[in-house]
This record gives C-alpha cells, sequence and structure tokens, in this order.
C-alpha cells in the first residue's frame, strides 16, 4: 500500500460518509428516548435538574450524558437559564404521550428492534456490548476478556479502523508541531499509521508504538514497507501499566480516552503526566464534544457508538482541559485535524 | 379527545422528528450498498447505466430506485450528463475497498447487524418485511394475509399512524380547495382523523370512509365524539373492488399510493379515474421526491421505510403526475402540507 515516497493525503474530506453512518445513533436514541425511557413525560412536568432527571431515569452518569447529548443536539431538550433539562416547544407537544399531537406511537415502531432493545440494555446496565457474545470487550484491559486479546476480532476491529486513521493521519502530522520533539510513544497506537505520518513528517523523529502482541503483529506488517521503519520502535505493553526506559518528549494519545470512563481517564492522565519530564507534552488526539456537552450532533451520535463498544464516550474539549490542568499540564488547543477529531495538548510546566 | 369545537392545529411542526427518526434508513442503506452490495466498486469502473446498474445489483426496479434515490441524496452517487450513474468524487475515493482511503470497513462494522441483514434481505427479494413472523403484511389486499385482518395489531399499526394524521390533517383541510365537492370518498381513510378535519372545514360536505372492518372499528370509536359524525358515513370495503353507490365528486387517496407498486398504483389511478364523473377529482395526499428521484434525503429515506413495510415506496410528483394524465386527469399541485406531505390533484376533464 504504502511505498518509499511521502504519504498521500486524501483529495476529498470523508466526513459526510462517517456522519450518514453514525444517524443510526441519534433515531435509535431518540426512538430509546420515546418509547423506553418516557423521558419527555417526565420533562411534561417542568424543568427538572440533571440529578433528578437521572434519578429519576435511573441511568448512571455516562448513559445520561450520552443519552442527553444527542436528545439536545437533536433539538429535543435544552437547559433553562439555571442549568435544568426541559424539552423544547417541539418536543413538548409531540412526545409526551398525554399531548393531543403526540406522535411518539410512530416512533414506537422500531421500539422492539434489536439495535434499539441492545442500546436500552446497554443504557441501563451501563455496559459495553459483548463483541463476541461470549463476554468478550472491544476494549482492552487487564483481567477483562477482550476482543483484543483474540487474533482474528483483534484484526478484524483494528483493520475496521485502519481506513479512518489512513485518512486522518496526515492531517494529524499536518498540525502537530514536533519540531522540539526527539522522542514521542504512541500509546496504544494501534497499526502504526499515525506514527508512520508522524515520522514521514518529521525527519529527526523517533516513535516508540506501545500496544498488545496481536496488535503490533499488524503494525509490524504495515510498517514493513515503510521507509520509516527503522525510527519505529514496536513495544509490547499494557498502557495502564507500561513504563518508558528511556527519556520521552510527547505521549500521543489518539482516539484512546474516548474508550474509557472520566475515573480511568483521570488515572491515565495523572498516569502519563508524572512520566513526562519538564516541558514535555501529552497530546490528546480525540473528538470533542461541546463544553456545554449539548452537541455538536455528529460527535454525540459517534459518543453513542463510543458507549455501545467501550466503557468511554466522547468528551468535550472543557473536560478532557480540565483533567489536564488538574495534572499541571498547561493546554492548548484543539485544533481539527480530519473526521470530527482535533488536537489538544497539555505541557508540563515546571514546578 | 375531540370536543365539540374545532380541531386544533399543531403549534409547532413536528418534521423534524421524523427526520431524525428516519435517518436510521439512511444509515442502514450506505451499509448496505457498501458492505453487501458492492455498488461502489461497480461504479469505480466509471458511469453505468441504470439497465447495467440494476443487472450487476440483481435487483429488481422497486429496491434499485430506493436504494439509488438514497444514495444520490446522500450525495454518493450522482448522475452524468448522460444520464448514467457514477460516483460522486469523495465517494469512489472512500466508498471502493481498492482505494487508498476506502473508509467501508467502518462501516462494515454495522454490516451484520439484524436492521441491515433484514434490509439487504427485502432489497434482495423485493417483499415486505414479515411483521408478525408468521407471514402477515401490513399492507391489504384479498388473499394475502394481513395484518391489518387481525385485531391486536391493526390496531397497533393504524394508531400508531394515527398521531401523525392528527398533526396533518388540519394542514390537508386548509390546503384543499372542496367548495365544489359535495361527497368526497376518503378511500382506505383509516381513523377517519383526515375525513374529520375535512368535514370540520367544509360545513356542506358529506365523507364516506371506506376501510376494512377492523380499522373501521377505530374510526367509529374515533368520530363519536365529533359533532360532525352525522356527515362521515363509515362503509366497509376493499378499495380494489369497492363501487360507490351515489354520485363521488372527489376520491381522496391520503398515504394510499405509497403502499403499492407502480402497476398496482396505475391500476388503482384507472379504476378511480373512471369512477368519477366529468369535473370529478382524484386527490393524491402523500409524499414526494424529485423527479429525477434523487432526494430529497427525508422523503428518500422515508421511502426505504415504506419500502420495507409495504410493497411501495414514495413516487416522485412526476409519476403520480404521468399515471394522472394516462387516465385523462387534468394535474394540479403539488402543494405542502405537513410532515413532508403534500396535495397533487387530478380533474377528470370532459372527453
Amino acid at each position: 500500500m504504502s511505498n518509499n515516497t511521502s504519504q498521500p493525503s486524501p483529495s476529498t474530506d470523508p466526513t459526510p460518509i462517517f456522519e450518514a453512518f453514525r444517524w443510526r445513533y441519534g433515531s435509535n436514541l431518540l426512538t430509546a428516548a420515546v418509547a423506553h425511557f418516557g423521558v419527555f413525560e417526565r420533562l411534561a412536568q417542568g424543568p427538572v435538574s440533571e440529578m433528578d432527571l437521572k434519578q429519576h431515569l435511573q441511568l448512571e452518569s455516562r448513559p445520561f450524558v450520552v443519552l442527553l447529548t444527542a436528545l439536545q443536539a437533536m433539538n429535543m431538550v435544552q437547559r433553562d437559564a439555571e442549568g435544568k433539562f426541559q424539552a423544547t416547544e417541539m418536543a413538548l407537544e409531540h412526545l409526551d404521550s398525554k399531548k393531543t399531537f403526540y406522535v411518539g406511537d410512530y416512533l414506537g415502531l422500531a421500539a422492539d428492534s434489536p439495535e434499539v432493545l441492545d442500546l436500552v440494555e446497554r443504557l441501563k446496565t451501563n455496559q459495553p456490548a459483548d463483541i463476541d457474545h461470549q463476554g468478550a470487550a472491544f476494549i482492552y484491559r487487564a483481567g477483562v476478556k477482550s476482543a483484543m486479546e483474540q487474533t482474528a476480532l483483534a484484526r478484524h476491529f483494528t483493520l475496521s479502523l485502519a481506513g479512518r486513521a489512513r485518512n486522518v493521519a496526515p492531517a494529524l502530522a499536518e498540525k502537530l508541531d514536533l519540531k522540539n520533539v526527539s522522542h514521542l510513544v504512541d500509546v496504544a497506537g494501534g497499526t502504526g499509521i499515525y506514527a508512520l505520518a508522524l515520522l514521514e513528517k518529521n525527519p529527526h523523529l523517533e516513535v516508540t508504538l506501545v500496544d498488545l502482541p496481536e496488535v503490533l503483529n499488524i503494525a509490524r506488517e504495515m510498517a514493513a514497507a515503510s521507509p520509516h521503519r527503522d525510527r519505529l520502535h514496536l513495544v509490547e505493553g499494557d498502557m495502564f501499566e507500561w513504563n518508558p526506559d528511556t527519556k520521552v518528549d510527547a505521549f500521543l494519545f489518539s482516539n484512546i480516552f474516548h474508550d474509557w470512563d472520566v475515573t480511568e481517564c483521570q488515572n491515565l492522565m495523572r498516569r502519563y503526566s508524572e512520566l513526562l519530564e519538564p516541558d514535555g507534552r501529552l497530546i490528546v488526539h480525540d473528538v470533542f464534544l461541546n463544553d456545554a456537552l449539548d452537541g455538536p450532533a455528529p460527535i454525540a451520535f459517534y459518543s453513542a457508538a463510543l458507549f455501545t463498544l467501550t466503557e468511554g464516550r466522547a468528551y468535550s474539549a472543557g473536560e478532557y482541559r480540565s483533567w489536564m490542568e488538574a495534572c499541571g499540564l498547561e493546554v492548548t488547543g484543539p485544533f481539527d485535524t480530519l473526521i470530527h477529531c482535533g488536537i489538544l495538548t497539555g505541557k508540563k510546566t515546571k514546578r
């Protein structure tokens, strides 16, 4: 696929393909809200605080944010001046079953579709989907059965995501200023597509890619034909435990944090901030919700996809910023790359 | 629900709810095109005629139109100057599996979802879904098992659609000029919600609503509280066979044609045109695709919903116009009502 000349950039933006594909999650969440959770019957009683609505719907924080972000992005719910949730005028008239102009029964035609029922189960239990129907998750954590430990599944999922990476990587390399970085660690770097793009753009750079053995096999194949393979170091490791044995100038987390819940994200941020030297950087390359967690719609729907497959969701730049600042990092960004992704950089300041 | 004063109109437009709900069909069709039908590998070879593409995909006309209309509405496919289908620049770069920037594997993550698999089966067989998993269809035709003959199912589906009718009916009554109409037949008129709105607006009007017994039971309940019930005549009949025994000034088909295939639509049009007196009117109240059958997106996705549940799809105003003109009707419209619906009227001219 690659050759010994420069990695090409796509000439067209594939974002509309991802947006069209992910609308299924908007439709499913709206159906779930109307036909399974009675969101609008509760909101018809008046504005309700986040805490009260969460309790009424019996949802934990992660599924609650996923559902309410999407409903706001679809203009069905909004916040009032006090920050309470209320139905929009349209939703109040048409999605409360006690109203004359209720149309929820129409959405109810999909209430028992397998995808909606699965989503409802995910929301209620706050557990990711069972990928292989034998309890394996899409993500990897020691002690939890993971598809990423099974050769065929790891290959399938890793390669399914490779096409997106191939499109986004040139934009990441273009936007990321690595002039003062000699050694970057690509944490859970997957196929190495991002790493190779950074190596291509920065001839002085060395990249260490840390991931699980099954994934490294794929990265090894991908790198085989690259003229930059000598500067790419594939290292086996679980990112929750791995420690570098040489000086690291930057840790890159490309589409990693969104797989994990808030507590785990904060732990990861703390762990890698502590591994940084002064002036070192922790780089988050990910999608960002609005700080108000009310959209934009394509990222709200992507967040639902992440929610169903992982223990995470999409986070706002504000959420990342607060975690970074709590670790003493000085934050710049976000800067857009492609397909809704952007870069947020935290620099370790001197103590 | 209703009282003895006028029927209210909704104060907000519920169209965005229907659009959000129906996007699931866009996502499913795109996934099917990429992951099951190889549409873009064929288009990567160059522009292809409708006939050749249909043959290559092994699709009959109805599923072909549903799929290609949606792909055009999503900007993945377009027609060239000669009318041949070609992939858009974006689709060509990202949805042909031979290309470097292919992202189809990402869509493939949903390739085996039950909804996508069901849609693929519907497209391949050109058969509507099996509503009760015992072979019953959503529509009714003598000799074919229908959900509309089963009390519980008929009730469920009829009432699921009633909310939409309640919203749209006031707009239909407002836009439809029935000054010169004394007797209107509401063919397969369902709940009678449309009929009651027309009676409310036109004090001189008598309406005969023809439908199946299970559906008439619901219409009877709905009409019970209406001050106009004396001018509503509920008559049992199968629209493919029923004949009026008094003079009819207008036949109304509200959301009927889209349940049937082209041949059946033409038959229905011919049958009811012949039943009309000179100056009589055949009124189609339905959604209309663009005449080029390339959108708009919300109707293209609704068309897919109709496709999976019935023997029909959405048609363009141009298609209706050609059928009407073939029956000697003089066509006016379309005029919008609500939730993507509009009115197209064919007037029988003197021979």
